[in-house]
């Protein structure tokens, strides 16, 4: 039998912590993109060395299909990986890590294809590539260029691998919902269930008047702690501010004229946190630039 | 050098992928404990056979110490297994857990202290044991009896192992700042300031005016959600409810006498949550019913 979708991200955990990253768990309230756990959107920024890999769980409300569409659900898995400062041969040790999933890059068409990344809300942007795998897209790489607004110094290599995108090709499925998660039940009999409802509630259910009161005192909420030079529960406020938008924004109640405005208002909160951050980080003499061995190695 | 914090999940992880459970990830919206998760809140509902293990990030905020107590962090990690039906030998494989984390039993304290469970805001209590070891208490036992208020049938157990005590014992360190996440970066280094922040928040910083609204807001969409016969959406409500009385609660704002009125409010709409999910199994034929080759065998 081929390799079930846990499997896969045993063998990434494995690949990475092998290569000195820190094996962290997804963060608890929800989100578009691992980008905007912690462990990444903060530690991206400022001197000090960072190696870490997760699987983050998404929702993004609009591109949900009601489970229909073979290739695309509201909520998915992402598995990521940050390294600051990038090394040199990362694209050789990820190529190494399609390896210890059984793809061998000598056997396929993978290409690197020149994509600039961006997330306005948060302030971030890159240069990189999207990884095509005979076809199929299955990593993002950015080189962090900003990160709520702030230059990153050194730059970072986030890779984002789409779970399911590689569950299907390496199972050979050719929907969502028939991914092997072990080898007894499948994506579908867990999630497909929940995908439903969730989308109905995306774009049909859900209260605006409400969401536009959440996203209010959200806002609010987060000022007052940025006030207060609280990084770490801000930011939870400012999570919860930019899945709200996505969440009026898939309910089609937000005017286009209006949508840039809001965007605004997360990112002028988001490059908050990121400057408070890096101040805090200053104050306490930035603690883990204390020398310490060589984080990744190319061979275990 | 010892067993670090993240090899402990992986080795668990490993155990109880090999006994047949599902492994699974952490739910992204705040909670107190794993058994909020739906993977175990809906799934110990109704006759189906299930058997999941995962790794749980909870949040007490009343439990916060600022990160001053050695053993006391209102951010910690559970790691919860849930089987339906109960295996007989569920003790023997629980110690054989323990044997592959490197805690022989027959070198060992083992003490398996009648202790009864229970979370009245969702509904749920069962019987059980706490789990001591030489003196510390590692594990709670429960065999569900209810659960959103409903009967269970058949009965579930649920593991929830402490994680930062596992790690504190296995690694003989006095405090969870000095827990080794990987063999180069600890605990503290990784979640102290966040501790002291959230701390900050739970008890000085947080707008009790605003928490208030918040819960408000969060019971009317359950309700509506609720009506539309929702069950996901309506429980990701229910669980925000929950995670703000627990906040509320913290900051010192609930008097003792509005405190059972709010429990109520939340046990009323966990209670629908359920009685909803048990509807919408037997509509569809409770499906994980189907033959299947038994899911736990204590050998491997």
């Amino acid at each position: 039998m081929s390799i079930n979708f846990q499997s896969i991200v045993v063998t990434l955990n494995q690949f990475w912590s092998d290569r000195g990253c820190l094996i962290v768990q997804p963060y608890d309230i929800e989100k578009g993109a691992g980008t905007k756990n912690p462990h990444t959107f903060l530690r991206a920024l400022g001197p000090e060395p960072w190696s870490v890999a997760y699987i983050e769980p998404c929702r993004r409300p609009t591109d949900g299909r009601y489970g229909e569409n073979p290739n695309r659900f509201q909520h998915y898995y992402q598995y990521q990986v940050l390294i600051k400062p990038s090394p040199d041969n990362i694209q050789d040790i990820y190529l190494d890590s399609l390896r210890a999933l059984g793809i061998h890059p000598e056997d396929h068409d993978i290409r690197f294809v020149e994509d600039n990344w961006e997330d306005a809300a948060v302030g971030a942007w890159g240069t990189g590539w999207e990884v095509w795998l005979d076809g199929m897209e299955i990593t993002q790489f950015t080189y962090f260029q900003q990160c709520g607004g702030i230059d990153c110094r050194p730059v970072s290599i986030e890779i984002t691998y789409g779970l399911e995108r590689l569950a299907m090709y390496l199972q050979d499925v050719d929907a969502i919902t028939k991914i092997q998660w072990n080898d007894r039940i499948t994506y579908g009999e867990i999630f497909l269930q929940a995908e439903i409802e969730q989308c109905t509630y995306n774009f049909e259910a859900s209260n605006p008047d409400l969401l536009f009161s959440l996203f209010d005192l959200y806002e609010q909420e987060a000022k007052q702690l940025l006030d207060r030079e609280l990084v770490w529960p801000s930011l939870d406020y400012v999570l919860k501010c930019s899945h709200t938008f996505n969440l009026l924004d898939a309910r089609g109640v937000i005017a286009v004229a209006e949508r840039t405005r809001y965007i605004g208002r997360i990112r002028h909160l988001a490059r908050q946190v990121a400057q408070l951050y890096v101040r805090q980080r200053e104050k306490s003499g930035f603690p883990l630039l204390n020398d310490r061995p060589e984080v990744i190695s190319s061979s275990v």
